[in-house]
């Protein structure tokens, strides 16, 4: 049986997007991952902040990765994001995921994005398992 | 007085990360705002869908574009977004974003990406103004 | 055929909350439907503010009643809301609902909440159609 | 000083809706409430299931008496709501509330609905720091 680091590692190991962006995976458990993603110059605008779909493209991720940790593979069907400081280029964020609650087919899974101490967003996604 | 057009125009002159991501203005109206983006490979996952954070990141910035069409440079404080069909590689996203309301210094945005006729994703924004 | 009318007339007329808090029918179109309730005493805090409980009440009414307008009639499987002014006891509140998308199982609606000319809240409600 | 249950007590103890719903408190500690709400026959259909409002309303007032219940009085400015599963007449409903994070004048808090063992619905709500 797969562990969910595993499950999470071949995930990552076939994901396209996240190789081009630099996302590495910071640790695993069953329902709890964290991503580390650098931010790239072409992701700040000209006063130096983060555009805010970078740090949403990195939490959904993490949303994605933590449903696959449980062995629940599901995609995002509805999420919000509050956006609650900004990011700023040249130094990492990490995104980290915490599913909370499985009911039925779905997953919902929080994810707390930081810049060092400070947190910069909170998102909340609602996922659907994929048919197999 | 400058125009919506004008006012949207000098924000996309000075965006880096539409630049980046080749994303064009469609059109402009106060309030309303079309915007397109090619689908880069590194953009989507080994199937061909695109990752869910470009939907948002595109809608966002048709969102941020809205606020200022209508001289309410608003940042954005939260955001939902529901993906209805997934976006395929090697073709454009285009987002129409609509202000729906002004309150105080609050602004409500919807926005709708669409790849060719199918719509992708529903999205709604709600900004602060920027303090001047 | 049933009209959309006809159709949210006999939905009311099975409705013990709606009656039970005095929601009255205002206008009917397909995807398009008007409540009203007026505020009782018991709906407001000791300042005369309506509880925004009872704004989501009305509005999720609203969201029903729209779907069922349109002949998809439809549970809420998720909903957001933001409060822009308060309440106050005393006078009817109005919601108006309008269908946004249909794709597939899903229904979006929004509504407005409205207390005489005063934009209360905006609502925002996914639906999944209910199986028959 | 005053504790975090005297402060949800004198709320509670002024709050006009709670009394009239039969709202009672079942727990506290700072950033932590849990409410318990008996379902009135008028809360339900016809069917005997609950109105997702009521569920709403419930976890509402769980998110306004959590912010109290860390000295942070606040008005729900936002929020959203997953309904998972139907609540039934002829049994009480649970709320708890956990607030997630304080920044500024911004505090998100988590509710979880429930009737019996089962999880009904997940709230989240952004509130706003009254001003004093």
């Amino acid at each position: 049986m797969s562990t969910a680091r595993d499950l999470v590692q071949a995930l990552h190991d076939s994901d396209a997007v996240s190789a081009s962006l630099g996302i590495s995976i910071d640790s695993v458990e069953a329902g709890r991952v964290a991503l580390r993603m650098p931010v790239a110059d072409a992701m700040a605008n000209g006063h130096g902040l983060v555009h805010g779909g970078y740090l949403f493209l990195l939490a959904d991720t993490a949303f994605a990765y933590s449903c696959v940790s449980l062995g629940r593979p599901s995609v995002t069907r509805t999420a919000d994001i509050a956006f609650l400081a900004p990011g700023r280029a040249g130094s990492e964020l990490v995104a980290r995921a915490e599913a909370r609650t499985e009911a039925g087919r779905t997953t919902i899974v929080d994810v707390r994005v930081t810049q060092g101490d400070e947190l910069l967003a909170e998102f909340r996604g609602h996922g659907t398992l994929v048919s197999r």
